[in-house]
């Protein structure tokens, strides 16, 4: 009897094939029948479940971000004090292991696509700055964050570190270790807090 | 008379066409036949100063890389206190104007299209780091720095928040303001300095 794969997953299954094909061959490879190739189905079935490479790839960049989300907000359910939380949720945005940096790889190269697509509707925005605003929002209702700083200034130059640092994990994998980025995260977030 | 443009010239030329075509069209647009027609060339004559594309590629890499790095020479042979030579070396990096900006376009969607040329040569690596730890040596020498410092720690952290501010101003070119990069570079500079 074949597996029963709902329409949700199969367009998962779809989208996680175009992040492989993407990873190994750039978005200059990522056409609608390699796409189709590395899912497994014909272009005819693929169109089945997206109209188009537009409509994919928006939904693909989407899923990235919602991964991303759902990782979040596990960890801020756990018993864990409110700066740890912090730390960690962090740290599941930079990518220190292959899954992340696989994430990571795909959506720098989805955003330097869209910079010269500006017909493509929908396309997901930089979620990072939002998430890093609320982290610190967080911190301050849990009386963690020191008082004294300028809190516009610090969202700032947080947003950048981890936006950095994920740059350089995606330009110089080899170079960037895992302990690294996380003493760097975790003495920026320590300085912020009492 | 026609003016007479050395062969030199010519190539810088053809590199600042590739860097119109790239911001307009993407590397996807950046084919000979458009950057000779925006160098206002033969593609035959462009073939005369580039074998093919990807010489031209490297070569218009290059050249950000090198435009970035004299405008730094000059601002460190400039009569400023040691501080202040590095914060005007840093804002010259991050796109604070039109010019500075579309390099960065240039150079962050090259790196998203070498990720995946694993058979291209010569292409440059990311100058930053190196520039960021010889600016602490720099302060370090004029015995600007602050001695408590883990130095390593402290240009791994400058070296992000540079990238994170490019980054961001290259993504969301509307909401990043100069002024506010500005601050965040004198701020960040300030609190490692004595």
């Amino acid at each position: 009897m074949p597996k029963i794969v709902n329409h949700e997953e199969r367009r998962e299954q779809i989208a996680e094939a175009m992040w492989r094909v993407i990873l190994e061959k750039g978005m200059e490879g990522a056409t609608v029948r390699n796409i189709a190739g590395e899912a497994g189905l014909s272009t005819g079935a693929l169109r089945h479940y997206f109209k188009d490479q537009d409509e994919l790839l928006v939904y693909a960049m989407r899923l990235v971000n919602e991964r991303v989300e759902k990782r979040a907000l596990k960890i801020l359910q756990e018993g864990l004090p409110p700066k740890e939380k912090v730390i960690r949720v962090l740290l599941e945005i930079v990518p220190v292991d292959e899954e992340r940096r696989a994430e990571m790889d795909v959506w720098f190269t989805f955003q330097a696509h869209i910079r010269h697509r500006k017909d493509l509707e929908g396309a997901p925005g930089h979620a990072l700055r939002g998430a890093v605003s609320k982290l610190l929002g967080f911190l301050t209702y849990e009386e963690v964050l020191r008082e004294d700083l300028d809190i516009g200034l610090e969202a700032e130059r947080l947003y950048s570190i981890i936006d950095g640092l994920a740059l350089h994990a995606f330009l110089e994998p080899e170079r960037l270790e895992a302990g690294k980025v996380e003493m760097l995260i975790r003495d920026s977030v320590g300085r912020i807090c009492r």
